[in-house]
């Protein structure tokens, strides 16, 4: 893949036609924003262009979706958006695995797979690099588009709270403002609204909650069976990763959620003095310092023993 | 009150030495952010300023307040801030009620207290105008200044979710990491620390929570009990009473809490189409359109049970 400037993306983009948008598997808000967002801004040039998911995009991002029925065309230049690696293209999309003329992301670990692509692993988000684009090409951006590059940044930093902030994102963030973004809906929309079955899962998680004896290190679980009486779905369990770490005193937070053919997949996060990867790896599992994981195949009990006994030793060793 | 210009406030500021800097009681970030960065970016110049509450400071700001050692002197200028009425300062600090000399405020019900005031209802926070202040005065604002500032922005906007955002809050968020500001530690430490006695109550809660047959009025309690047994501070309930309005298709969130001599306070918030303060008027309370209250003097299950009663009316009234 050549690396380009966004100078170069712009130039492209304003170039061609019948441009086809893709975005990856199980699509977030960074996706949509994105993917979306610049349909629409190609859209407002005159020019057909559409987004494609292979995966259903979450009814929650209609407001973003609603605005850009498709149209159908057979695409001359492809573009993919918040792609890291065309393995997590899915369905329809995936056909296109091998044509993408352009790629637009923020992933410092994206593998090259476009023929031209603008990578900056500094972005908080995507959309914030549609959003530079938009301006190089001096599209005027209204106040759909905004909504739909607001999007982006806000799920993609938690809400501003994440350590990938930068001062570049509050500031495209009061830019969209100005250009219409309904911030007060949108964050609503993504942040405070919940399913009644989430909440139902939560509360029977808080149930299985257990801490060590000096209180340093928390334990949730999240069963197959809780999620079949909750009524959860799947993407649900996002965010109850993070519950354990977020309590005062605890250093290693664990949260087990038990899979088919008795596997009970573990997720470690850790304060800055103890390596989750370490602990994770004893199981045969791994990831970042402050957030890995591991699989245990044993049973409930005694996976729960293993894991909570290892993470117990870590805060000990960093003492 | 003499309503004055910023630039009137800088040139006093300017002008005068030794100066006290008063907060309200229950001092919240926007109080501590407004008055301790005001004090550090005044001591810049050589001053001599002291904030002062007459509550104790929560220790979570810690990092704020640790950078400003009291000095102690016979103050010459009294500045308030944050502040919408001397009825809010407590202890030491309401011996200053009758003499503040300079009021710097963003409630737009500020009753005029002192001799000179300026008063920005629309901004989202008092923090807002203490950086716009400091940047008349030409003030290097450093990264402890900083810190202060975005404490009390982050923490007046949820986090720059609430309505009362605008694009000069992320303008502003964004001048501060450029100076400096620890936005992830801040946010951290703001939005995502819980003590276990709150994680406690909150499970306590969640069992309490019942919805009417549609779905559309959710309840939750809090009784003197459940804040016993978790062991959780009067100050961490807030945040309870918005649960049950963030599940999908809730219309009405009930918060009942057990207060003493037999009285149940309620906190009612409904969607836009509903008026909370209309349904509190039915139990002699009151208050604003989205969020109002009440008291009722009755049994748990009679209180629960005609609030309940309230709300599904007032849903079955609005459609």
């Amino acid at each position: 893949m050549e690396r380009i400037t966004l100078e170069r993306a712009a130039k492209l983009l304003s170039e061609k036609d019948d441009i086809l948008i893709l975005m990856h598997k199980s699509p977030d808000g960074d996706a949509v924003g994105s993917g979306y967002g610049l349909a629409m801004a190609l859209r407002s040039l005159g020019k057909r262009a559409d987004p494609l998911c292979g995966d259903e995009i979450p009814k929650v991002y209609s407001y973003i979706t609603d605005k850009v029925p498709a149209i159908g065309f057979d695409p001359k230049f492809i573009v993919s958006v918040d792609l890291a690696t065309t393995a997590l293209l899915s369905g329809s999309a995936a056909g296109y695995a091998g044509s993408v003329d352009l790629c637009i992301d923020h992933h410092g670990s994206n593998n090259g797979y476009a023929k031209e692509g603008y990578v900056d692993g500094k972005s908080a988000s995507c959309a914030e690099i549609i959003k530079k684009l938009l301006d190089i090409m001096q599209i005027s951006i209204d106040n759909d588009m905004a909504n739909a590059i607001f999007t982006g940044i806000c799920t993609d930093t938690g809400c501003f709270k994440f350590s990938n902030v930068t001062s570049d994102t509050h500031r495209i963030a009061a830019e969209l403002m100005d250009c219409g973004a309904d911030s007060t809906e949108i964050c609503r929309l993504m942040f405070d609204c919940k399913s009644r079955a989430k909440i139902e899962l939560e509360k029977m998680v808080l149930e299985t909650m257990e801490f060590s004896p000096d209180g340093k290190v928390a334990f949730v679980c999240i069963t197959k069976d809780m999620m079949e009486k909750s009524g959860a779905a799947q993407g649900e369990t996002e965010g109850i990763a993070g519950i354990t770490k977020q309590i005062e005193g605890v250093k290693v937070g664990i949260t087990m959620r038990e899979k088919d053919n008795g596997e009970f997949r573990i997720s470690v996060r850790s304060s800055e003095d103890i390596d989750a990867s370490k602990i994770c790896a004893l199981f045969g599992g791994g990831g970042h310092r402050a957030a890995a994981g591991c699989s245990i195949f044993k049973e409930q009990t005694e996976a729960k023993k293993e894991i909570m006994a290892a993470c117990i030793a870590a805060v000990e060793e960093a003492e």
